[in-house]
């Protein structure tokens, strides 16, 4: 089991008793798609953060339609009790605990693909749609859906943190590729945010108000996105650096170009060696670059050569290409492999994961300061970086039970932000603020910022039953 | 003079009385740089719109810095006075008009670019900066700014309608172009929102709340902005067809075949004669493509390949090409002078603008059967259009005092409204709701969205100073 978190990392929690009517309401309404068992409750309690020990939710309901999602809201409402919405439970930052108590709204089952308008390049999903079943369902049309946080999240999460991932340098995030919502606000009214259109200048821009806002400020059950033609052509690359300055480098010099290249992702060479001895690999214990180009040929292969003089220059070596679907994912392999070769050189350890973001030119000295720091903590860790955004992740690998260890990577994450605001970046890319980043936002964005926030959060959700305790306190 | 707009199109007007107090506070803060001078607070109190015979702000101050907006917020705050930010008056929806009375902030002269990062392609600029001379300012450093909605608007404007033009097809609009603002708020407080990493997941999203909010909930005193790297080839083309529908289906074809084009403008055989009677040119009067490819020079041509061969498979005829600036200069003369070409066919006449936007694959739909209403009408009218957005703009010419003209033209634009809501678009893809689009907004977004909006109004701005009237009534 894991250790109890720290107080201090914790944000106040204020369990909120879950009264029996309410759960007796529940009951009556859905049935058996409300279960009050302990394994379910446990399982929609937790998520991929580092944290534990958090009491699960009261009552977890199965929600298949928008109209159970606006019952269950009402039905919690009429109590003033937390509701959590659940997609697969792939949070990084506390997203889905239930910190003052409540119950989980489990969108899982709304998993219908609606409507594909291939003519338009857009498709409305329900929210708990996951994107690889979007992008098999879509497939026959040509088309495809970019955004890949890593996890095989569900669209409605997705949303709701702004993720983003690879591919997110040439098709943006959540932010860029969400053209409209179905969201069940805290009264349990069913609102609809933007429309199909491309653009809008049609009033506040609720839906991105909703993107990115953690469950706090309704649930969504509806998404309509952007989507776009396979390429014509796709290639792949690798390339391993003698050093990471040089992988980075690299990175900032082709973004800078104006290259539009659809992935470029770093893997350290401690990264590699993990991945390596997981996946008896034999990749070259350097720091790595892996790319991907998206375009016509005669497009790709202009970005393919452009990329290698610019690597060429920088010290890069030992370039693979592939352009099936086959060797390409194959070479990526030492991408998708890394998180889980990370956590398995460290049996139990979990992972304290940061999410800064900069600007490109900046990338270098946010980054490698934070390598040595980290080197010189003697922690092990895993990186992996988004690096074409500027966006990389430090996953420090503790043991949950010995209170030295968070704290080590806590003071790295605690200096690693503070560098990342000191050079105009953000404390998080793509993850969200959670439970775990609460006084990085108000460092960032200055309280008066956080205060706007916050009286929205108090005019929208007056009785704060929306996800509680998330990105801010009350 | 004009015609005072009938009542049933003007949202009530409530004129606040504003006190003496206020104004001799505002003149011993602000000297000289607060007038009341009848020919400046008329200049300040009206627009590009076709409204008239509002009274007008009772003083302008002219603000130099972010600290004299934010002294006149408060100094108006006190007195519960109304506050209207003005750029360079190119709203074509009645943002500027006081119709709460007030005062009216010109932040003209805050027109400094204030840093620019070539290397991270952003810049930061006061809100009084214009398009175009941010344009010539960032020249030197090979980037560029892309947004061009016509007017040379200023970046505040810009911001607050979530504007975009000829161009967004390719490079978004202000929702996808603004990365961080500076926002003094109804309390006259300042706030920063974002950060200039390229994406964040750090709470609410105020910065596309601030986005479009048409200064209902502050006023923007500085945008950080993205910019792109002038590209390497830059070709221009024209294009005729015998019908409107042919230009259309070409439109629609090469988006969806995912052609990166960087503006697809459209002008019906209407206005080029109205073009040519206006500057003595010997254009085809058919339906016309003006269209321009960036890229790297291969890209280029085989874009332009690929939209040659579908337009000329669409009946496209009389190509012309051109790749110098000058002779894209000449070639866009055109669509650059459709709107005084227009004016000027009809003296006198003022301009009703419709803006709908539509998924792309409406487009026809949307709008020939309003092409042959209008025709049928009888009304003059020009027709010009981003079409690669999926929006157009009817400008129906009516003599202001012709009640029954101003009658036909709005009962157009309805028609064309709620035909472009039922194909899934929006009534306005560029220049926001301000005065004119209130019931639209209504009929589009749903009675229950609209109240969310003005949920966040009231929390963010509770005595109602911000620009009130617009988007909304209170």
């Amino acid at each position: 089991m894991n250790a109890p978190l720290p107080t201090h990392l914790l944000p106040v929690i204020a369990q909120r008793e879950v009264p029996q009517a309410l759960i007796d309401a529940l009951k009556a309404r859905f049935g058996a798609n409300c279960s009050t068992a302990q394994v379910i409750r446990e399982q929609h309690g937790r998520d991929e953060s580092a944290y534990a020990d958090v009491p699960p939710p009261a009552a977890v309901v199965f929600a298949e339609s928008t109209q159970d999602v606006s019952d269950a809201v009402k039905l919690a409402g009429q109590y003033q009790t937390p509701v959590i919405p659940f997609g697969v439970g792939s949070s990084l930052e506390g997203h889905l605990l239930a910190v003052q108590g409540g119950i989980s709204i489990d969108v899982g089952r709304m998993n219908k693909v609606l409507h594909i308008n291939a003519e338009d390049l857009t498709v409305t999903v329900q929210a708990g749609v996951c994107r690889k079943a979007l992008n098999e369902e879509v497939k026959s049309t040509g088309l495809f859906f970019p955004i890949d946080p890593g996890a095989d999240a569900t669209l409605g999460g997705m949303s709701a943190t702004r993720a983003s991932g690879t591919n997110a340098v040439r098709y943006g995030t959540m932010r860029e590729n969400v053209l409209a919502l179905e969201v069940v606000t805290a009264s349990g009214e069913v609102i609809r945010t933007g429309t199909r259109a491309k653009k809008s200048s049609a009033g506040y821009d609720l839906t991105r108000l909703m993107v990115g806002s953690e469950g706090t400020l309704g649930v969504i059950t509806e998404v309509t996105l952007k989507l776009y033609p396979i390429p014509e052509a796709i290639s792949a690359a690798t390339c391993s650096f003698p050093s990471i300055a040089q992988a980075v480098n690299t990175t900032i010099q082709l973004i800078q170009l104006g290259v539009p290249i659809a992935r470029v992702e770093l893997i350290d060479s401690n990264t590699v060696r993990m991945v390596n001895a997981h996946s008896k690999l034999g990749l070259r214990e350097e720091a790595m670059l892996l790319m991907e180009f998206h375009g016509s040929p005669a497009s790709v292969k202009e970005q393919a050569e452009t990329v290698q003089e610019l690597a060429t220059d920088n010290g890069g070596q030992a370039f693979e290409w592939a352009t099936t679907p086959e060797a390409r994912t194959k070479l990526w392999t030492a991408r998708h492999n890394a998180y889980f070769a990370a956590i398995q050189s460290k049996p139990g350890c979990r992972a304290i994961s940061t999410d800064t973001c900069v600007p490109i030119s900046r990338l270098a000295d946010c980054l490698l300061d934070s390598v040595a720091e980290a080197d010189a903590s003697g922690l092990p860790y895993f990186l992996v970086g988004h690096v074409g955004d500027g966006n990389f992740h430090f996953g420090y690998l503790i043991d949950p039970n010995n209170a030295a260890e968070r704290q080590t990577a806590e003071e790295l994450n605690h200096k690693l932000v503070h560098r990342a605001l000191q050079l105009e970046g953000t404390c998080t890319g793509e993850h969200g603020i959670g439970l775990h980043k609460q006084d990085f936002l108000i460092t960032e964005a200055g309280s008066g910022a956080v205060q706007m926030m916050r009286t929205i959060k108090h005019a929208l959700d007056p009785h704060n039953i929306m996800n509680p305790g998330k990105i801010f306190s009350w």
